[in-house]
């Protein structure tokens, strides 16, 4: 994996840049579609590539080796070959899943036991484990296995939880470095910056994980119940720390807002469920601002959900149609909510790449926010 | 509406033609997508056109009714506005699933009192104004308000059903006559045959029904619970009489075999919820036979879904991959399983009408429906 920065921004420290995989090329900043269970759900493998322009997706590393399951995975040939996506894909390592299981889950030095949250059979997931599962779904970018500690929590819990995070990253560097990809393509290990939202704990943890001199880095435990300026204030800490040579993925973020705010603060890499999820709930974002299709104020629009985003789903059908769909809970009402807002993801981080290249994306940050967080 | 009779069989009574709408051309013999509240479950409006390659869908009058409603029907300028669906659009009357409501409706000679599943409301459908509602919906094809009776049924309640249905047929008649399409296109009302499994009324009600002298003519009433022995006798007296100048309707069927054989009988037109029903729960029609993507045996079988039908989504997907996407309960699995059972049913009514064309459906009949209804 090749990160290359293209251009940093004068006035704020976002950057452009393209990373370049054995599945094809990323331009960053960049927002991941995630793909759970190995499906971007509602969304066919054709829409992502045609209709989102997706250029990387995620998958979810306890989801897939539940179902399929890692025998089925490596019959394949590795995820890209079962669902037909030969762009680059992310695994994220299971760990952020695990620890949301916390009636059933036990953490040790040696790893996470758990149970499965499908069928109740015991599990145990260790730094060395992960990362062989990772090597069998073979994804392009394979995050390290780390405890992403709950907010609030102590200061304790929290310095002994990143601790704990950095002696699994050993574990996985080692590993990795033990072992080789089995398809043919190189993959890349992402470590993760913990420290909940203490300042001292993420500069240490900032540091600890560039001193591994891994190809990408990630900053997790955000956006998990913080207030939006701590996790700004964390990320800007971080992303002092971590080498600009590289690309800084931040973990599950988040709204659009979040993400420009995000990328001014100098990260290049996205992931979250909110445009999906959200898809499904009815509130879809759009250029204009956002949209919650229930309203009783859509059902004789008979506009395009959003001209300006381009694409068939968002020109093609009316926002009465839509809200029609919505009320009659027709699988359709998903499906098109679903793909536009990843479509609008996506040029969302492309606007942002535009305006970074030109020079004025400090002038276009605020009012963007203003105008695509408005409820129309 | 214009039928053009291409082509009759010589050794059965299967016949190509077209039928020519304002909104296009259909192929006949067809299959009609059923598109309830609007939409064909599941499926893009790109979808049908492109990977199912449908010609003509169905609308639910007693759905469209109940929602959106006819104010925003008549406000985006009629159904195919609303939806997208340029192409021909067959509505139903709402007959048959006023009838299922059987706790909650009540006929009279004036029509049905019913109350919507919805919420209760109430409501009365009378054949003048279910001629209404489909003005207002504005499909190509709108059928009479009949009533469907239930299997089985005695004699007397099928004979005094069936004479309602014929009084409520002259009163549609009357309305379409006296009011006018309301988007410019024309719009063709086909009566329904109904005498449940009774020779002597099937008889009776199909001369009354070709008395009529509309632009088509439909079978109801069949493929209620009754053996497919008597659906097949019923089609063949009920077609032996309904004039060759215009087109038959088999309402609601049926299997891969039900269409071919009622095809061999001289019907030209089906719609049933079958293929996208089963697609919803695993089943799969394919050109090599029936799966059900449920079954173990699929879960390493990384070959396309069906390679001969050709398409997208039969080509592209593997059967592994499906039966992933169907065990984890990812909508994907539903869209997949719905686009290519639709398409492989329009592909089925094409096949009929090739070989009907070249003069040997006789000979190919009975091997298709042996290698199409076996299970893999």
């Amino acid at each position: 994996m090749k990160f290359e920065l293209q251009k940093t921004d004068s006035q704020t420290k976002a950057r452009a840049g393209k990373i370049t995989t054995d599945h094809g090329e990323i331009l960053t900043p960049i927002f991941m579609p995630v793909g759970t269970a190995g499906t971007v759900k509602g969304v066919h493998t054709k829409e992502l590539l045609e209709e989102v322009e997706a250029q990387i997706i995620l998958g979810n590393t306890y989801h897939l080796y539940l179902r399929p399951g890692l025998d089925i995975l490596e019959k394949a040939g590795g995820l890209h070959k079962f669902n037909g996506w030969d762009k680059p894909i992310l695994t994220d390592s299971g760990g952020y899943q695990v620890f949301s299981l916390k009636e059933i889950r036990k953490i040790t030095e040696e790893g996470v036991y758990f149970n499965s949250h499908i069928d109740g059979s015991k599990h145990l997931f260790t730094p060395e484990y992960v990362m062989d599962i990772q090597r069998v779904i073979g994804a392009d970018i394979i995050m390290a296995f780390d405890e992403c500690p709950p907010y609030p929590c102590d200061h304790e819990y929290a310095r002994k939880s990143m601790h704990l995070t950095h002696r699994w990253l050993k574990r996985c560097v080692k590993r990795i470095n033990e072992t080789e990809p089995k398809y043919g393509h190189s993959q890349a290990l992402f470590p993760i910056v913990q420290g909940s939202v203490f300042k001292d704990l993420r500069i240490q943890s900032a540091e600890f994980i560039a001193s591994q001199d891994q190809p990408g880095n990630a900053i997790g435990g955000l956006s998990v119940g913080e207030p939006a300026e701590d996790m700004y204030e964390m990320l800007e800490i971080v992303n002092g720390i971590l080498p600009e040579s590289k690309p800084r993925y931040l973990m599950g973020v988040g709204t659009p807002e979040n993400i420009l705010e995000g990328i001014a603060l100098g990260t290049d890499m996205f992931d979250c469920v909110m445009p999906t999820r959200n898809a499904r709930n009815g509130m879809l974002f759009t250029t204009q601002g956002i949209i919650n299709i229930r309203n009783k104020k859509w059902e004789d629009d008979f506009s395009p959900i959003d001209q300006e985003l381009g694409g068939y789903v968002s020109t093609f059908y009316s926002k009465a149609y839509l809200k029609h769909l919505n009320k009659c809970q027709e699988m359709l009402a998903a499906q098109i909510a679903s793909v536009h807002n990843l479509r609008f993801y996506l040029w969302l981080v492309g606007e942002a790449r535009n305006h970074i290249l030109a020079g004025d994306f400090a002038e276009w940050k605020p009012l963007a926010i203003k105008k695509l967080m408005q409820r129309l």
